[in-house]
This record gives C-alpha cells, structure tokens and sequence, in this order.
C-alpha cells in the first residue's frame, strides 16, 4: 500500500504475462487506438494525450522542454520533494527559475500566485505545480490556480498530476490546465515504464517552437506518428496492452465513481488513524494517499521496518527533513476492503508492540473499522 | 521472429505477470544488485552498466548528453536509419556533426575513420556508429574502428548496440568501446522499455562534466544511486525483475554458447535463403538479423503481408529507400527450431502462391534443411 508502485489489478497481471506480438502490426495499432482514446476520458480532454516509455520524470521533463526555451522564465510551486525536482530540471535547462516555497505539509495559496503574477506581467511562461505533492500527501488547489492563470495569455498552467490523475478529480479542460503529467504505476495500476502527457492548445502552440534541446522526449515526433496509428519508437507492448485493460477497469462506470472509491479508502485510513488519536501530516490531504505523523515515543523508521516485516504491509516513510516523521500509506490500485482493515488492524498491533497506550481494545478498534466499511459502502 | 520485439523466453513471461513488489524493498535491491553484475558480464565490462527505463533511442540520447557538450565535434557513421538517428541526435544536441556516410547494405571502412581521424588531429570528441545497423542487417568491424580510435586520446567511440549486445560478440572493454547502448527487447528477450548503457574509464571522466542539458537521462544521479543499491528514479520492477530471469537464461553457459546459438540461426537462415535462390543484402551480415532482397517478380509489401496473414509470420520489411525491396527476420529472442523450420516453410510457400518458380519441392527442401538443423547442433 505504498503511494506507487501501486498493487496491480488481475486483469493487469494477466496482460503482462502474455506472449509478444509486435507493435506494427494491425492488433496492435487497435489496441493503441482505443488506449490513446480512453486516456483522453480519464484526463478529461478533448486533447491527445501523448504515451512515452519512461517513469513520471520522463513526463515531467517532457511537459517542459516542448513548451519552454532556455531563458524564459518560470514560476515553481515548490512544497516537497516533487517541486524540487521540477525546479531542479528546470534550471538544468536554462529557464530563468523563480521558486514560490511553500511549508511542507501545507498546499499553496492562490492569491499569493495571483499577486506575483499580477506584480510581474508578462514575465512568466509558466506556473509549475503538483497537483498532489507525493511526499507530503498534499492536494493544491488546482482549480482556483488554473482561473487565476487562464488570465494570463504568455503563461501556461503545467501540472504534474502523477499521483493526482485518475486518483483525484483533475479535469485538464475544464480547468485550465496547459500540461498534465501522469505515471502509469499510480492510479493506472500498472508497473512503472510509462508517462502520459497532454497539452492544451494553448501548449501546443509551443510545442513546434520550444527551443529547449530534446529528441528523446521531444512530442512533435509523437504526434505525428500518433496521428498515423502508431507510436515513434517502438512501443512498450507488454504495458500499453496492460493499460489497455486498466482503462477498461477504470472507466467501466463513470470516472467519478472510479475516484470516489479511492476517496473512500483516503477517508478510512482517515478515520482509522484518528480512531488512534493519532494526527494527519497533511493540511490539504489527497486522496490519493495519507501522511500519518509518527507520535513522537514512536522510532518512525522502525515502525516503517515493523509494518513490513512483521504485519507485511508496504507503506513508505517521509523524505529528507521527513524522515521518520511521517508514514504515507497509498490508495491508488487493486486495494480491497480486507487490505483496508488488514492495513488499520497493523497499524494497531504495530503500536501496541511499542507499548503505545492506545484509545480502545483491538477488537473493539476492529469492529469500529468494520462498521465504518459497511456504512460506507 | 521480428529483429525486435522478439518472442519472450516462458520464465520472462512468468516473470512478468508476478504481483507487484516495491522497489525499495530489501527484496528488490537484492534482485537490482544480481542484474547490475549480470549486466557486465553480457557487456564483458568491468565498468557499471546502468539500466534506464525508456526505448532504445533513450539509452542512444544518454550516451551522448553524458558524454558530449554542445560545440563538440563528432564524426557519425551514417549506414542507415538508426545511424541517420544518431546523427540526428547530435545536431539536435548542438554538436558539430560531420557524417560518414556508408552506401546501404555495406560495412564502414576502419581505413576511412583512420584516414578522417589522422587528417583532423584532435578534432573529435567521439566516433559514433552502430554494432549492427539494423535497417540494413549490416554488422560493422568495431573491433578495428576500436582499435583505431583508441590511438586517440581525446576520442570517445560510442557504439549503438542495441541488436548488437547479447546477440553478436561485442566484448566492451576488449575491443576499445567507451560507450555502449543495449535495449531490452532484443537479445535480452524482454519487452521494449529498459535501455542499458555503459561507459569506459575514459568516457566517465567527461560523465561529470558534459554540458548537454539534461536530467532524465543525467547517469550521475544514476551511478550514485547504483552506489547505493538503488535506481534514482522508481524502478521498473517488472521489466527488472524479468530481465533478472532473462540474464540467467542467457549466462547459464557461458556468452559465448549463447552468442554461437543466434548465429546458427542465421546461419540457418542465409542457408534456407540460398536453397531458395535468394540473396542476401547486407555485405557484411549480422547474426542478429538477416535482410533477404526481394526478388524482382514480387512486391516486397504484399509478401511480408501474406508471410503474416497467412503464414503467421512477423518479419520487418524495409525502411525508406528500402521499403519494398527486403524483408528482415530477426534470430533474437525465444526461437526454436520448429520456428526456424515454419519460417522457412512460410518463405518457401509464400513464394510458390506467387508462382515464383522454385529451384526444388516442397518436401525436398524441407529435408535439406531440417538436415541441415540436425548437423548443426
């Protein structure tokens, strides 16, 4: 139950371990067809949305460097691990970067974006954001920034929605994203290797005259292979044909009832950490995954190691100046309610090992979790 | 029986569709670890070799950018598409790009590379060609251009050995090569989206100092995270841990027993090619693939068409200049004899439905080759 890689769906694994056909090929070009389709649907796009064989960073670097020119100048929303990483790519290839921090734990504030770039028109090609900051299980507001930066006509809104898309509501049209990334090993339970990336055709507008270098991940090429049927380098068959049948899953019902089942694990892990009197890190938590603060009698870093080897439940701790403070517990993937309560019930144990008092019995904890799955249901 | 994607060995397949595991686990690091060292030895390196989550044209872009800064002079050989490619690559890059260009279907001369490198002293910061350039089947003599270039101090030889590496001898360190680029969908009998690269002591000096904008593909971050046990990025445990089955497949005797069994599958082909009274159009013949001309009387489209349709063969035909004039069967991968005898067979028949007139029977040529399987084991 880590915030990705995430656990796959049977039907994932059963198309990663069939035989090999090729990628130019008619069987292939449909599944390809009705991948790049239904990708759409769940970025919520009229827009193509681009496949590239690479993690999410692959994509992050991928939204800038076909929109942006060394030395244009950008805006990084910076409030963890992730927008670090973006700033970082950013100044590696020359634009001229301006960092908004934002407290670990807190999601930024729109009118603080509206303010600088009201005070600084014109001069920012883009707005970088998380959409939901993975190391610290914080969702921005994604909506209000993307009014505020629709009123800028030179200033593109890009959005790094690995661990947002198909998790949390995030529909790129309506708004107003320029640019959405996203990794399939996330809500799109598959193994890691691939990263969606989609463009407005306010992006796209840069997408011919961006200067920055690129051939690897330069989406012209993508494009106009997509428009003949085809990927430009060989496509990675065995997890575009998984894909193929995650899409199916995620968009049997309407999308929304696809996001609200993950909301309902956020919401449960909620309750069941609360049910422990203990506190959520995030002031702004994501579906898509929980950050619990470790109480302070508790060694952060042996609870981690306890919950996996003795309860074989996967979470992962925090990053850098996190370290030991936090333990984030993911809820995208084929996540069950018997995982749900196996996960609450080893958070328990795990604390009654540490002799951490805890507000009720076991089994009474058990019976309160129980309820609230079938309540919520 | 494509030069790539190529039939899955059945332990990758299963490999494949294993549950997901985290991959920062103490059992992932273990498998990462196993296929690091595994890795060198296809490579006959005692370098590092890293492992990147991306197509071919991925691992060919990292070897430049981590080698190479803009302004830099290189000398590309240009032999066909993938050399067209790499070319491309570098003037994307801002190098300076002289390009060597070799007539299709041939071998470079080393003669010519020793005479260009001698009349432009220091000139070059690296000499790119490919192993194998698979848009023509040809292998080139890397072992001489090695020797060649190693004379040369401030020269890097970087070789594109994607259907090269695992499939033809290409011994790293012995034969002089500061670059080298492998894709998991060849030899490695995996699905397209790993690329591995490594480099030489005298290429990793410029490892830290390059000064192509990069970041994705930046193998510092890599080689330190190696250093620890880890990728930096998340990895691709599905394809990793399949390659880790695939390694051992391909190390269980020694290389070169691997290496001896796809050239007897070409050997084998060029032998139904010639029984036939086709001919061959590489000069200068790969094992990893055999391109075999069209013959005049048949339209070299429809042929690979009904070698699929109708015969359930894959096989490439050809690109560009080529379309239409050769098709290519690849000998990488999982390929029995059975396979071998249908390939053969589907050429045969697929040529007599177009009435081409055929030097033998049916069942005669059938024994001869089957014969000629039964010698060579």
């Amino acid at each position: 139950m880590a915030p990705g890689p995430v656990p796959l769906h049977p039907d994932v694994e059963n198309a990663l371990g069939l035989p090999m056909i090729h990628h130019r090929t008619p069987r292939f070009d449909a599944i390809l067809r009705k991948v790049l389709e239904n990708l759409k649907k769940v970025f919520c796009t009229d827009q193509p949305v681009y496949i590239l064989s690479g993690t999410g960073s692959a994509g992050m670097e991928a939204c800038l460097v076909n929109t942006l020119s060394p030395g244009d100048s950008v805006l990084c929303i910076d409030s963890g691990k992730f927008g670090e990483r973006w700033a970082e790519m950013c100044e590696q290839f020359g634009y001229q970067t301006e960092i908004l921090n934002v407290t670990w734990g807190e999601a930024v504030n729109p009118q603080e974006v509206e303010r600088i770039l009201a005070e600084n028109p014109g001069k920012f090609r883009a707005v970088l954001c998380q959409a939901c900051e993975t190391s610290t299980a914080v969702l921005h507001p994604i909506q209000e920034l993307g009014e505020i930066i629709a009123k800028h006509d030179q200033t593109l809104f890009l959005v790094d929605g690995i661990t947002a898309v198909g998790a949390a509501p995030l529909p790129m049209d309506e708004w107003n994203i320029d640019g959405l990334v996203a990794g399939s090993q996330k809500s799109f339970m598959l193994p890691t290797g691939l990263t969606f990336v989609s463009f407005s055709k306010k992006a796209e507008e840069y997408l011919m005259t961006a200067k920055s270098h690129r051939f690897y991940l330069d989406l012209r090429k993508e494009k106009a292979a997509n428009e003949k049927g085809e990927t430009f380098y060989s496509s990675s068959v065995t997890l575009i044909r998984a894909l193929d049948r995650a899409l199916d899953v995620m968009l049997e019902n309407p999308l929304e009832d696809w996001l609200k089942q993950i909301r309902r694990r956020a919401d449960f892990t909620s309750f069941a950490t609360f049910s422990l009197r203990l506190d959520l890190y995030s002031q702004s938590p994501s579906p898509s995954l929980t950050a619990i603060k470790v109480p302070e009698q508790v060694d952060g870093i042996k609870w981690r190691t306890r919950l996996e080897e003795k309860y074989n439940l996967t979470v992962m701790g925090g990053q850098d100046q996190l370290r030991g403070q936090i333990i984030r517990i993911g809820h995208m993937g084929f996540i069950s309610d018997l995982d749900l309560m196996a996960m609450a019930q080893a958070l328990y144990h795990s604390l009654e090992d540490v002799n951490i008092e805890l507000p009720i019995e076991a089994q009474q904890f058990w019976i309160h979790n129980n309820k609230w799955l079938e309540m919520h249901t």
